[in-house]
């Protein structure tokens, strides 16, 4: 038995709602589980009645009946568990117990004291819009790609979407620092060419380059990207971490708006009983660690998201979260012109259209293809 | 169409094996996709008959039936899509496959030249013995908790785990920079409390604190912790990223041994066809990455890890790679001194024997907990 702990915390909580599978006497065993997992990791028959079982255990709030055989476990932990570090609360809300099965993090809600902690995306919805200067009509955005090109040829690429109208112009993510277009050239050259089309067009279209690299890389690259004129950053947390994109977003020299793309993330969501809810992973955390648009597969394309999944994700993009800013949903991955007038009617206006491999579908090329793309956006919106 | 590109690349190719639920005509339709999606991410009609085809979309290598709607493809991509980078080489293996469903990666296979490019363990399995002066027996592991002591109680908790035998004593993983036990009071006073007691006992027992910390904090902890003549470092690549856990691995200035953690890693794990195989994440990536201990969730603890998979990792871990040195097993999660027999007969000396919570129930303390514990392992060992 341990000697009893006093401590001097806030009494501030924040919850985790864990979906649970199970009858409802196991659904509150592994809720008890968790509240011990999390935290102490510790035999709890060993920690005496003191401060540290009143208060750094978990706390079962509320256990509430979903479905047959599903639960929502609403579980509180002091705020100081998790420091202000979004390491640390990732830790606390799911470290050890993603590895147990048939347990999913539904929801996070967290007090204003933690909130306050964040910075947040440091752009949003209406800040993206001011650099921009586009006031009252959803974004577009593409992707330069494929691997394998040259930076010359990826930079002529960049320049003639700009020219034909995209607001927003980003690496595709398998765009690294590879042989075939070196990072430091390609930015230069990229970045160098959006800005010659934006003289020419009066418009302020932004390139991102993707900074995902290892260790100090991914710091070079984005002082780098900075130094060349790109105009914002696309990062993939699933790889660095939650953790570097909040650091991208809060570097005051950098200042630039953050991409969030959605690779390696997939184990968390592509099974409901395990991982993470979709608005948790794209938007509370991406809000959390300071993305600007949130990227996600959205349903009808080349991956298996559902209509309800891509809406949550969308609600948690946009809705009130403290003072922390509300963000573009960026709906992907196999989309295409064709789909503006749906994609709109369910999404909205404040939606970032990201369209890739169709701009090349068209018979005029890819300037002409933005062009189609800006004249269906603006049509609609008028 | 694009125009052709020429490209001038070394003909190696590293191989994943992904493992796909389905039939033969459906799994051989996702392997066709999963060349295009990992790569080029580009409609492939709209790609001529150049070096891009030619080289950068991945390769079927084969298709062979595991199970009746399960099959293993082998997919090869050049060395150059992944540059050398840890992130870029995980973007490739499984970015945005991640978001498919039953898509599963079984294994990695990487040439020669690629593997070269990895320092890998600094220590492994020999390296480790050699700081630790323990040639002949299995290691003794244990770790400083609960979250909510003070440092001075943890320090006091590390020496007489120090005292009592223990080899490797690292911060729980829920240890973090909490107000409890602020990081650097922490690891002055536990680092020394364990060298006060090498210094009486004559073993070299090491302390590892977790550096798991957002940012420029993660270097700031791990450059305190050498100060402090910390002996080891605790990181969880599955919130900071395994290029940062690789990149602590490789720092000269360090020069530490790396014990691996899973928190929020079990996302990838916890499901049968989707996310990545156990010897993949806690074996092939972590050498990579170059731990030189994974700790892992043993099955008949507290985790629901199969003992199929157990050996998977402890496989893994040992099985030549390159000049990648071998790493110590740590199976965990609610082991006890009762399995240390069991543990060793299946997994064999070249483990670590991680027990954490059990060792607080011994009637006469900590201490006597850890002399048990050594005790066990020596008997068994002669």
């Amino acid at each position: 038995m341990l000697a009893p702990t006093k401590l001097h915390l806030s009494g501030e909580r924040f919850c985790v709602t864990y979906q649970i599978v199970g009858t409802r006497d196991e659904a509150m065993r592994k809720a008890e589980e968790i509240c011990i997992e999390q935290t102490v990791e510790f035999p709890a028959d060993l920690v005496p009645d003191d401060d540290i079982r009143a208060h750094i255990f978990g706390r079962i709030e509320s256990i509430e009946q979903r479905e047959e055989r599903l639960f929502h476990a609403r579980i509180s932990y002091a705020v100081e568990t998790a420091g202000l570090e979004i390491t640390q609360f990732l830790n606390v809300a799911f470290g050890n117990t993603s590895i147990k099965p048939d347990i999913q993090v539904a929801d996070l809600t967290l007090p204003a004291s933690l909130l306050a902690a964040y910075a947040g995306p440091r752009f949003g919805i209406s800040g993206l819009r001011a650099l921009l200067g586009v006031t009252d009509r959803p974004l577009l955005c593409t992707a330069i790609k494929p691997m394998g090109l040259s930076a010359e040829a990826l930079a002529r690429m960049a320049g003639d979407f700009a020219l034909g109208g995209i607001d927003l112009i980003k690496d595709d993510h398998g765009l690294a620092d590879q042989v075939f277009a070196p990072y430091a050239e390609r930015v230069r050259r990229c970045a160098e060419a959006v800005q010659e089309a934006n003289q020419r067009t009066r418009r302020r279209s932004l390139y991102a380059p993707n900074v995902t690299a290892p260790g100090k890389a991914l710091w070079e690259r984005a002082y780098l990207a900075k130094a060349a004129g790109a105009g914002g950053l696309l990062v993939a947390p699933g790889i660095v971490g939650y953790d570097r994109m909040q650091a991208l977003a809060d570097d005051p020299q950098l200042g630039l708006p953050i991409l969030f793309h959605p690779a390696l993330l997939g184990s968390f969501v592509t099974h409901p009983y395990t991982g993470m809810a979709h608005g948790v992973v794209f938007g509370v955390l991406g809000r959390l660690a300071g993305a600007d648009v949130t990227i996600f597969p959205n349903f009808g394309g080349r991956f298996s998201f559902s209509r309800e999944v891509c809406l949550a994700i969308v609600d948690a993009a946009r809705r009130p979260l403290g003072g922390l800013r509300p963000i573009f949903p960026a709906p992907a991955g196999g989309m295409s012109v064709g789909r503006v007038d749906d994609l709109l009617t369910l999404f909205g206006v404040d939606t970032v259209l990201l369209i890739g491999g169709d701009l090349h579908r068209h018979p005029n090329g890819i300037y002409a293809a933005s062009q189609q793309f800006l004249e269906k956006v603006m049509a609609r919106d008028a």
